[in-house]
């Protein structure tokens, strides 16, 4: 039992005040874990897209002051009542998404979309009781995502917290807990490319150079990228990427240039960008008879799919994929163990690292573009 | 060595001078099969929606004369040069579509699209010599689908023919050649529910009845019909159907109804209409997680199928099929075992019977709508 348990613990976290403006790093107070909740300890978290898209509250409803971050490391301070399968000291990486184990989302083999735990991007307090856990000067502060991780302590359902390896280094293994085991898991989970197979991957950020990491684990033979930023390529080596099309470069269809470098069409396409005309070229671009499209990509709220029926009688198969099919609590801990046994390469995602006092720089970087992972280190 | 090997067959065959205009039976003659070709006596062919539609030749440019029929059973009367695994005497069913054993989709475990012997609408010749085997008083007659099985005798390219179990008997095993494989097969192989599931199955035609039997077959609990004629829901009883649901019924979308009456969406749908607007119903009825969406009919060639990139991201499958997936050599074979070892029932399917010399009544029925399958017996 930690001393703590039970507690408020006053703490610092990085509080959004404003949509868009810079997070100011705030001493908060965090109440103990209720029922089925869990308070712990965050020692690295790491920058996703998600949390920027929220931050920038351009296309929703904004919830603020909030505490963004969702891709992170720590370790279990203290559980609420109901909490068996986790105790303090526990290593975990917290999740977006849940695993209830009870519903018929959690008991189906197929499906990671738990209906208690689903992602929901809107609420910003416990599904348990409807509050906060966070509050400055009595005033509450909504949480992101369930996960809330721009925080040196937070509170999450149990059901969001993989249990990992002890021995895996946080400071790394932390992405997994999003954004790498979403294109991971697309390759390795849905689109299943067998040995010696092409694989065409729509967007070279951090989900798609995963993917093509899925890939290069699978023993595809030749892994193509597609970008409309040529200066990705050189990066994209590292992940096994070993052709690159840039559909610019190009006057027909990416769909037709795939075609035509493959006798017809990959194999296996996995898409990342979230737009929807990439996602109907990378549903095309595969081998009739066999093909499988997997799309991972957020799209906008008004966009259409929209292919010929024949495309799809000539036995293409289309696929999506949420957190890439992986069940936080059941398969992350295997996503460590492929890291611990050297198999998947985590290292080449972390572009940069910062100290929690300068979190804003990670902002920076992403706006711009650059790198693909900056970790946030809690403890300076 | 039958006496007719290596002569010119004179017989009678079904021939369509003209688009839409009764068949003629007529006598004609029937060369020796060629290099990879085999020539074989029809015993029972039936009519298939297919062959109606060439011969109306509304959507495609008409060819004429021609021998109509893809779906028989008959038996080898002569092998051409290089034919090594069938022999006079076998029996085999005639497929529309081939399998040359040697392709890429051929070789693959996914694909049953062979590069060589895929369907052809447009070609009325043998593809080794770019001849017909048809002609009479030396005018040559187009063949249809590499089949014309509106003929005593035919010749087809080996890889377009199935060797079954002689003692199956061809008068009810004729239907596995086309129609019945594609509907079951759209369920078992590529559906694929599991014990206790719910399909829906949209069009309740003969290959939408075939595909509920493929339901019926892999155990599912509920197998809701979906169709406009509730004049059809009767019959569909027999084939497993537990509820019928008519899109006209019903002020929402039907695959608001169908979400509604099963927590959320059916496990599988297979789609037999060929309508765009089915089809995406089809896919958006699935549940999200699990469900398996695949399309089976036939679209016009300029519809297009449009869905919202959500409901696939929400982990649903699209798929598409052709001839059930099966490899007409390789697989039709076990169709006619499950026949045999009274797995899958034929008999419900044979509505009507009538002899060769009457075969546009055949047409009749299915213009009319009335019934399932007409076998036409070639001895009356």
């Amino acid at each position: 039992m930690s001393s703590t348990a039970g507690q408020v613990i006053r703490c610092k976290a990085a509080v959004a005040w404003e949509a868009g403006k810079p997070l100011v790093i705030e001493e908060v107070e965090v109440a103990p874990p209720q029922k089925m909740e869990v308070r712990l300890k965050i020692l690295f978290t790491s920058l996703c897209h998600t949390d920027v898209y929220f931050w920038e509250a351009k296309g929703q409803t904004p919830l603020f002051p909030r505490i963004f971050g969702h891709e992170a490391g720590g370790i279990v301070e203290s559980v609420g009542e109901g909490v068996t399968d986790l105790q303090p000291g526990d290593h975990v990486l917290p999740v977006f998404t849940g695993e209830c184990k009870e519903c018929r989302h959690c008991k189906s083999e197929e499906s990671n979309m738990c209906d208690l735990l689903r992602i929901n991007t809107d609420r910003g307090v416990m599904i348990g009781d409807g509050k906060s856990r966070f509050s400055k000067d009595g005033q509450p502060i909504h949480h992101f995502l369930g996960t809330s991780t721009f925080s040196e302590y937070t509170v999450t359902h149990v059901g969001c917290l993989a249990k990992i390896n002890p021995a895996a280094p946080l400071e790394t293994v932390c992405i997994v807990s999003c954004g790498i085991s979403t294109g991971l898991g697309a390759t390795l989970n849905v689109a299943k490319p067998t040995k010696g197979s092409t694989v065409a991957v729509f967007g070279l950020g951090a989900v798609g150079l995963a993917a093509a990491e899925g890939a290069r684990l699978a023993g595809a033979s030749r892994i193509i990228g597609v970008d409309l930023n040529p200066s990705r390529f050189e990066e994209a080596k590292k992940f096994g990427v070993t052709e690159f099309v840039n559909p610019k470069d190009h006057d027909k269809p990416v769909q037709e240039v795939l075609a035509g470098m493959t006798d017809g069409g990959v194999d296996r396409s996995v898409e990342c960008t979230g737009n929807v005309n990439a996602m109907i070229s990378a549903f095309e671009c595969v081998h009739d008879g066999w093909g499988v499209a997997v799309l991972v990509g957020v799209p906008n709220k008004d966009d259409a799919f929209k292919t010929h029926p024949v495309n799809v009688l000539n036995e293409r198969t289309l696929k999506g994929t949420f957190f890439g099919n992986y069940k936080p609590r059941s398969d992350i801990p295997s996503v460590v163990e492929k890291y611990m046994n050297k198999e998947l390469e985590l290292e080449k995602f972390i572009t940069h690292r910062v100290p929690f006092s300068e979190i804003n720089k990670a902002f920076d970087y992403m706006l711009r573009g650059e790198g693909l992972r900056c970790i946030i280190s809690m403890e300076n």
